[in-house]
């Protein structure tokens, strides 16, 4: 294994998940999304007392609360600060944002994990979610149909001596020869809200070039997973489960592609569609729930973001 | 010391800053602004490239690019994917936003220091950077002409076995009873750029509430500092010099409470403003530029940023 790999003791020790209360049916799926009044901080909050509630831990035993979502709730404050308003307002517990966009949450498990083994935080709140719905263009059918509101969340701590949990090996990588082909281009500094008139209306919307994307990962995506499996030292049929991004219903075709068939594989994206940045934790979450994934089972989270950027995390659960 | 704070042999390899081509003059004070055609990318780049060339690196020396700024550019991707496009197109070098509003690049330095230090990551590229013109609102003339936009960076590598250079101590709070004082409402997931009217404009602009930010920092930051300090097991007299968030001309009134007097630390706010993210990469580039700080002078780098979050790290350059 590459310098710089050994395992990491930590664990994840509670996990929570929270749905859209709203709904909307595409071709016979259910799409879940934000009803009136409802806000992405509703759900993030829900989640995060759930994974809180499952851990056995108060919001005051936690040392940091990170927001590992795509997009933000508001221009300034970070998303973590409006989340710690909500449920941790009179502590001082640190607040910050990651964001990677869709794999936000593994990087934040991957970020997090390097001080919590260290010593410096003992448990760490890591609460994913977006509302997709906010910036969805109903002209655009392929993605206005694809997503769905969410928030999932996980407790961080170290690992005990006598437990088997960690995480074996973590990969990054960024291609931003796509940097495009997933955006929503305004709203942000580059193109401020006070810009928006009825001919840009379009560049404050999620934008999605499915074919472009498609097209990049198929040439990246099986090269990565062959180099992380052999840095990691691990060959699939070691790992219990893999939990991929649920980014379409390519993911039927692109798995194969990786090596990973058919129930190998969570695939929910008929039920949920893609929830961004809570798509991973939110299927690792249920899988937990469902009984399908056990202490000691060696998981693989995977997935592509916009950016292009990919994260492989394998971790003894 | 406490538990998990023991030194993390990290440096500062090198540092690059870049400053906005326009310029603003309030009552004598000349304030920085995007000129037509430039864009908070031009500077980042232009600082990262400055810092890279300091440190005697290329951006394929890179394990990781970070974007540790208060606001986004586009609100998807992430800002270091953009800024990934102009530098790293072509690479696979991960890239990550870091988010802690006005201190994100301590809590960058802090949060990539821990992988750095592992052996995960070799050499980190931090870059921050905002524009606050993008959403200054001309009514509100406090924060209107407090602000210039600017972009500084950093390389981050480990320190070598003679060297002294590390992290000593580092730690940070967010007090979300400010999470409302420093502020953007609009512009994201919350309130989007699609709900904009002119009644409402004020909502997408900058919103500072001054008087409310000085009380709670005079009535926490004290005792934090004072915490700190004696966590870190150094007394002021150790530090070289302080190098804080260039908030406002309030630097002044706030520092010698803390027990630092003028000259103990950097005050350029006449000079350049609130840079935001900036401020602190900004200002600590200027000072090593100008022979201010030296390898091996022991550092404190603070600062308030909406949330309310504060940052203290103590490190030896």
């Amino acid at each position: 294994m590459k310098e710089g790999q050994k395992i990491r003791r930590v664990k994840l020790a509670g996990m929570g998940r929270a749905l859209a209360e709203g709904a909307l049916v595409f071709d016979g799926q259910t799409r879940y999304r934000l009803r009136q009044g409802e806000t992405l901080l509703d759900l993030a909050q829900l989640a995060a007392e759930r994974a809180l509630a499952a851990a056995g831990k108060e919001i005051q035993d936690m040392d940091c609360i990170v927001c590992a979502m795509a997009t933000p709730l508001q221009a300034i404050p970070c998303n973590a600060a409006l989340l710690h308003e909500r449920m941790a307002r009179g502590t001082g517990i640190p607040a910050m944002d990651i964001n990677t966009t869709c794999t936000s949450f593994i990087s934040a498990l991957d970020m997090l994990s390097y001080p919590v083994e260290a010593g410096r935080y003992d448990n760490v709140l890591i609460v994913s979610g977006d509302t997709a719905s906010a910036a969805l263009n109903p002209l655009q059918e392929e993605s206005y149909s694809l997503f769905s509101d969410g928030a999932a969340a996980c407790v961080l701590t170290r690992a005990e001596a006598q437990e088997d949990s960690g995480i074996l090996y973590s990969c990054q990588k960024t291609w931003s020869e796509g940097a495009h082909d997933t955006e929503i281009r305004g709203g942000g500094g580059l193109l401020p809200a006070f810009f928006l008139r009825e001919e840009n209306r379009e560049d404050y919307c999620f934008d999605m070039k499915g074919v472009r994307i498609l097209r990049l990962c198929a040439r990246k995506l099986p090269g990565f997973v062959e180099s992380c499996l052999k840095e990691a030292g691990v060959c699939r049929e070691e790992i219990s489960l893999v939990i991929p991004h649920q980014a379409s219903k390519a993911l039927k075709v692109i798995m194969p592609r990786l090596g990973f068939q058919e129930g190998e594989y969570i695939d929910r994206v008929s039920e949920y569609g893609n929830m961004v940045s809570a798509s991973v934790p939110y299927a690792l979450c249920q899988a937990v729930e469902e009984g399908k994934v056990k202490r000691g089972d060696r998981l693989l989270l995977m997935g592509t973001a916009a950016g292009l950027t990919v994260n492989f995390m394998l971790l003894v659960f």
